[in-house]
């Protein structure tokens, strides 16, 4: 079993290019991971993700745990066995998830409480639990349970939340270090990251950062932002917070966001993104392309012959044009969505790929300034 | 532009082994036509109908007029151009969904009067106006436009059906041959198959089929079967109607049918086939297999660790279980019809490809024996 090791090996400014190693292969960073909430993205098949370059799949805890079970999955020898994906996987803690149900949830310090979206059945998903269910799923990167704060935030709420992310992380870490017999570990190379929260106050970024780092973890994960904050307070906060993370050791940032916030995110340090706005913009008609966003349904599109993005070489690109997929959105096609995402997903892992290469060349922020000048 | 033409290299009894020519390429028969109704298989993309090794799509030109419209298909240089499929393409000539439309539709001896199922607005379509759009779609085989008659249907209606038919056809084929100075015709190299009608009764098929023969086209059809005719005398009628066909034309048995329907008819002689049952069956969950249909969703197979079809090479069985595949379908995952449907396509292309291979060895018959006997 290979452990989990990540190494930089070239610096540009603050951006990094590195390599991150997992029991199921390895990642070149910065890198995107797509999001295959139930093990798989949405209209596409696995060996399409592979086509695009995609090296890691994000997963979602909560939903895997509801349907069909992390039981299950461990019996059938872990999620890769069970999805297919012989890449690496990150899967949240399911956290997330459970804070947007919303009216349907609780938290105390044990955990939270919640009912299930789909017959209201109550569940308790506490740091271990957590914990618990990553390791049956056997993911390469469990995170840990962190508390996810509503933007905006007193400053009395955003202490008391990062403490308990705080506590949550202690205990995440514990479990993960020994865990009971009953639980199927069905990774021995998983690693577990920690969780940075904090809100937008700079004060309490560094210090959840710095106690978060004594805990001690494979890689840390910026959370709670891309909450409705403008992108500048975004982009400040990693600007912050990433400096107070170990060096070696890779940071995610989470849930985030457009193509400039990963080129921003970079800039600061980030190593690895996941975000549903490709997929999701994707099954709405919403092209991103190297000049901007289009919206495919739009009547203008009807006789054009252009491919989405004419500097996109991608297998949407390369073979269909607007007036197509145009056709296919409207008359609700579902091989819409699936050219729509293949498109989407490969402008994103193509802006990484160019990412990685100006930071090796050292051109990252000629780079920078180009890419956004050019889309806006 | 390569003129159609179609040659028969080897018989076996009934079934033959040949190669049809078209302004698009070669497709080898028996063949199995994937349905592309709006100008892509619902939930594949081309690639994936390439890999599977479909050399031939069927388009509806009923959907196709209503949208896009055959002016801007034409304006986008035909229908290969607009959807980005370089192999042959058959459209059917709209009638068969315009007799669907049923309370929204009445027949004239000038054609259907009907109203879209999509905004109620009128249109007449004539076996004029069907020739004129598929010569705007520029589709590599044209249909006539022929009257679907009900099932079961009494003497009567069946020939004064039949004559109809006949007639239209004539009309048809004379439009085919001159067509006026405002259809932009896109394909040069566009051939036209007459249908043959005459219900069940075997005297009125061979009548249709000679009548038909007559008039003279590139290519027959049977039409007015798989409409709730037990399966014994759908064979009947393909039995006595396909030795009234010439030898030299391809034989095209519409929308039919299940995999032993295939086989049968092929041991009738028939050449080509379309049907909607591999695809609209995988996105309800229903699998083809080599030893019969399995329903997908089925408790029985959330912890069935073996591929849907032990037998089958195709993507979905090579690299998939039964547990997953559940798993997708009742998560409601958009792959899951990508996945389904790539396995009964492959299952229907595949049992076509043995077809071809057993009539070369002259072995149809031991095949055909095996092939029912292991489904059932």
């Amino acid at each position: 079993m290979t452990a989990f090791s990540f190494s930089v090996s070239q610096s540009d400014g603050r951006a990094r290019y590195g390599r991150m190693t997992t029991a199921h292969g390895e990642v070149e960073t910065p890198a995107f991971m797509p999001v295959g909430t139930q093990g798989a993205v949405k209209g596409l098949t696995h060996r399409d993700l592979e086509s695009l370059g995609a090296e890691i799949l994000l997963s979602n805890t909560y939903h895997l745990y509801l349907r069909p079970g992390d039981d299950l999955i461990a019996r059938r020898g872990g999620l890769h066995r069970f999805i297919g994906w012989t890449k690496p996987i990150l899967t949240d803690s399911g956290g997330y998830q459970v804070f947007s149900l919303a009216a349907r949830r609780t938290i105390d310090e044990s955990g939270a409480h919640f009912r299930s979206h789909l017959d209201g059945s109550p569940h308790l998903l506490t740091p271990e639990k957590a914990t618990d269910i990553q390791a049956q799923l056997g993911s390469d990167i469990a995170m840990v349970l962190d508390e996810c704060l509503a933007y905006p935030a007193d400053a009395d709420a955003a202490r008391r939340s990062m403490e308990r992310t705080l506590r949550w992380a202690r205990r995440a870490r514990e479990r993960f270090l020994s865990l009971p017999d009953d639980v199927v570990v069905t990774n021995r190379g998983q690693a577990q990251f920690g969780i940075v929260q904090g809100s937008i106050s700079p004060e309490l970024r560094a210090e959840s950062a710095q106690r978060t780092v004594e805990i001690g973890f494979e890689g840390y994960a910026i959370g709670g932002l891309s909450v409705g904050e403008p992108p500048d307070v975004m982009y400040d906060v990693i600007a912050r917070t990433a400096p107070c993370l170990p060096a070696d050791r890779p940071r995610y940032l989470m849930g985030t966001g457009t193509p400039d916030d990963l080129v921003e995110a970079v800039a600061r340090g980030i190593d690895l993104f996941d975000c549903v706005l490709p997929t999701r913009n994707a099954r709405n008609g919403q092209l991103f392309t190297s000049e901007g966003r289009i919206n495919i349904k739009n009547a203008q599109y009807a006789e054009d012959d252009r491919p989405p993005d004419p500097a996109c070489g991608c297998y949407t690109c390369r073979t269909f044009s607007r007036a197509y997929l145009r056709h296919l959105y409207v008359v609700n096609e579902m091989t819409a969505a699936t050219l729509n995402t293949l498109h989407n997903l490969s402008f994103y892992l193509d802006t990484l790929r160019g990412i990685r290469e100006a930071i090796a060349f050292g051109q990252f922020e000629r780079f920078r300034v180009e890419y956004v000048r050019r889309r806006h």
